[in-house]
């Protein structure tokens, strides 16, 4: 698999209590996996100054990048600028280029302290444009630091794409039975022990008690013929156990 | 806040490549707040032994209950039951009352060597029964462990919300305006600061570039009295700066 790996930091108790569904990680996985990222790890928590700076300092050394999303706002509860400047011991202050962005975009009178919040940053903060609602997100060697809003993390994200470092393209492989997987299961793990390079998943679907939706096996990998000879092995299995393939 | 915490360790490659969207958070932490119990810190992690292990032993001491939701199935990417086994130091063995059930359900020509590895578990677990597909769950201590199918998952929860301890429930109160959040801010911070048993969270949304979408201010607490208050002191804020509130 893709030996530059990523996690994912997510920050935010609207998460965390249930009433927001969270679905930045699936927009920044798929975009990754395109250019060779795999993501590895993902973690939610909540505005507590304490663990934003701990899961920061754990995941940015862990892992070739790390992004980060929510929690840049003007408000009291968007702390994690403050916390990357901390995380990373440099000062949380006014970032120039950002104040000149913000300062051009909005009416003097409009130019208020909570807008002025949102240029701090860590002393050496690289700004990530924001093409939506002007204010910037920003980079710091490794971390990139993104608002929660998904519309306006998805703008900027397509920012960042073209200064991370490419791995080989990740592909996805999905062949789907009508076989349970207890059926196959034995076969499944032979064939994935033959090829160490591809990985190969198997997600049962679920329609109701009565109605068995199938199982979806993924293969997934760098090698393209290894993922087709995977993907033959897999099928011939299937036909051979008595099932059917749907796709 | 509540003082009963909990943690949710999501196993599962497809929501790291980003193929599927995660769901189960959203449903577990609904579920919880209502029984009082507070959802701190969320992790996704891979089909990874050592990774699975290492995430669930730091995360059931650190809070009083530990959700975990995915690979209890057949196949061999199924590890987690493997996995508890061994952060529980505890043989991972045939469970007699999880065979009895499935032995009762399948045919014996059914009944194959997949089947039989979700019979597997760690020496001392306890059943949660699935009402659905049949194939049980478990708990160990404060560790709850659950498939990752949603459906199925669900109906199972509800299984195990009994036997939770029980916290105050916790309240949510939204209001939203028209207000930018750079406008209302500092107030904010003030009223947050002044009653430290709610929490006070503003969450923008975003229509597009040219119609604002309001912002969501949420307040969160098990002392009605206090939301009540608190909503109050938000809503004249917000009148005072010349906003509207939508709802």
């Amino acid at each position: 698999m893709s030996k530059i790996t990523s996690s994912i930091l997510i920050i935010g108790n609207e998460i965390l209590s249930g009433r927001s569904q969270e679905i930045n990680v699936k927009f920044i996985a798929k975009e990754l996996s395109k250019i060779g990222i795999t993501v590895k790890e993902v973690r939610i928590v909540s505005d507590i100054k304490k663990e934003i700076i701990h899961n920061l300092n754990e995941l940015r050394k862990k892992h070739n990048y790390l992004f980060t999303t929510g929690g840049i706002g003007p408000t009291h509860d968007d702390i994690t600028s403050e916390c990357v400047s901390e995380a990373f011991n440099q000062k949380y202050m006014i970032n120039k280029e950002a104040y000149k962005i913000l300062e051009q975009y909005y009416s003097k009178e409009n130019f208020n302290a909570g807008r002025i919040k949102m240029t701090k940053m860590p002393e050496k903060a690289n700004l990530i444009l924001n093409p939506l609602t002007v204010a910037p997100g920003f980079y710091l060697e490794n971390v990139f630091v993104l608002p929660g809003v998904p519309k306006i993390m998805q703008a900027m994200f397509l920012n960042i794409v073209k200064i991370l470092e490419y791995g080989d393209p990740i592909i996805f492989k999905t062949i789907n039975t009508d076989l349970y997987e207890s059926i196959f299961a034995e076969s499944l793990a032979k064939i994935q022990n033959k090829y160490h390079d591809c990985e190969i998943g198997s997600y049962p679907t679920f329609v109701s008690k009565k109605k068995f939706g199938g199982v979806n096996i993924v293969v997934t990998g760098i090698n393209k013929k290894n993922i087709i000879n995977v993907i033959k092995e897999i099928s011939n299995t299937i036909i051979t156990l008595g099932g059917k393939i749907n796709n």
